[in-house]
């Protein structure tokens, strides 16, 4: 059995609880938050506790999972929690992620801890598609789609526009962009090219809705590179249809082995629920972090370090005997 | 840069000899074969060399690439070089891995070095991706769908009949079975549900046809269990529409994460040449080995035993900043 502790109770945290039911070697011996943990109340009845005493827990837990954001949590409680256990996060900060690195780095190895960061499915699986599929076909072309999903900051920033209530932004891969990328033609896709944006806007009784389309769709970034769709709809049937996390996305590399040879190589993901999903692959990974610790590895490391085998809970023997 | 011997020189060899060209970090030491050398010509003026020579090679190349057969080539070349080199091959005798695991890890331990077994697609990326997928989704089915692909067993079968001078024939995956296996249905499909079987061959003059048909769709195992299309064309037409070696598959994997939630994942290849491929994924699976090896690695691995990083040309701080 592997000793897990579990830092954060958003949907994440949620999620990964979930996750652990599917993983019977796993024991979860408490959620951690910064919240009163009175307040809080567990899916599976797993205790919860302050992390002001999560030191004390040193010993008791194998692998500490972090599920906090990576905008303010991440970057203080990952060097933090390095010092006293072995940590999996999902750290998505692309820009900051070799100063993360380095920092979780330094803290894990002064304590003789071992700490796997930015797992999940971006960072994380598609991460290690995309060096799996270049180092097996080195000469090619590389592209990245997602969606259909919902994308968290795009929904927030429709939210901040005066007059809006609440919203749901789904960002789209374009088909004929799809059959671009897996034709192999050498074809570099513009942002415009490679997705467009749905937006589900609930407004406030007698808001100017034409004015919060022409703010959305002109928004820099968010949406001004992008064809936008946007659609006035009622808080009930926000709730009703747009309450989902769903996401999902194509990694696609193709490339020539000799002149002619076409080689096409792509990774798909249908997902109903984002975190869940998130949280299931974190979920694997602490597996990996738990038997690397025990050979004697410390630091942090990344999906590009593990072997693949350490994530499932079969042995070498019988993954070589069914799955090879 | 790493040195390198080939072993055999057919269509996975010939790849190999090309696949080398797209990794500069490679010097291709010889080509070792059992037939004369002097009869073999190369396609880069790569040196060949007499197999009966390949012992005093010892020292001189890093990684030996094995591209025989598994039937009778791999169960004796692989225990064999083993004692004298590190060594990659695609053992892909499914039923017999164990036992050829147990006697390369024996010979590969004895004498210090490291091999890497059942590389390719499948056995190889297609074996990594069904344990990510069960790693990442421990609860849901697994599917497993080849083609459009030219089976070389089955075309073989083919032209053991009396009459037929040549045959080519091709695995087709089944659209529905796939919308099925997408769908998260957690439904089994059958052999003739997933795949059907498509036939072009060449006859001699005079043969009987329907004859032949006959004996092909009856044939047991190979065709009998599957829907099975037979169309007879000319030598010339085999030579012009029929003479390259394409395959491809898919992995798809879908479960529940929590009831309701479905996620699926799939990886999908679809590749103009399957030798050439296998010998691009050989290919990055050497860098894998010789790195293994300077960290002390010895014995017999798999694909799952390898860090995907490993695969790479690039550093693990550059695939930290440009690949997660």
């Amino acid at each position: 059995m592997i000793n897990l502790g579990i830092v954060g109770y958003g949907n994440l945290g949620r999620g990964l609880e979930i996750a652990l039911q599917h993983n019977p070697d796993y024991n979860l011996v408490a959620i951690f938050t910064r919240r009163d943990p009175a307040d809080i109340r567990t899916q599976t009845g797993a205790p919860v506790v302050s992390l002001n005493e999560v030191e004390s827990y040193r010993g008791c837990i194998d692998v500490m999972v972090l599920c906090g954001g990576s905008a303010s949590d991440l970057p203080e409680q990952g060097p933090m929690l390095a010092q006293w256990f072995n940590t999996v996060d999902s750290f998505d900060n692309h820009s900051h992620i070799p100063e993360y690195f380095a920092k979780v780095d330094l803290a894990a190895k002064n304590s003789g801890n071992l700490s796997l960061i930015s797992v999940g499915w971006d960072p994380g699986l598609f991460s290690l598609t995309r060096v799996l599929f270049n180092s097996a076909l080195p000469s090619g072309t590389d592209f990245t789609f997602w969606g259909k999903g919902v994308s968290q900051g795009h929904s927030d920033a429709i939210r901040r526009i005066p007059g809006v209530v609440d919203a749901r932004q789904y960002t789209m891969p374009i088909d004929t962009a799809l059959k671009i990328a897996r034709s192999g033609e050498p074809v570099k896709l513009t942002a415009r090219e490679k997705h467009w944006r749905d937006c589900y806007v609930v407004t406030a009784p007698g808001a100017d809705q034409d004015e919060i389309r022409r703010q959305i769709v002109t928004m820099p970034d968010y949406f001004e590179p992008y064809e936008t769709k946007v659609t006035f709809i009622s808080a009930e049937e926000l709730a009703a249809n747009h309450s989902g996390l769903p996401h999902g996305g194509f990694v696609i590399r193709n490339g020539e082995t000799s002149p002619g040879k076409r080689q096409v190589m792509e990774l798909k993901l249908t997902l109903d629920s984002n975190p869940e999903f998130t949280a299931s692959v974190l979920a694997a990974c602490v597996r990996a972090v738990a038997r690397m610790k025990e050979r004697g590895r410390t630091g942090a490391i990344t999906i590009f370090d593990l072997a693949i085998g350490d994530l499932s809970p079969l042995s070498p023997e019988t993954l070589r005997h069914d799955m090879l």
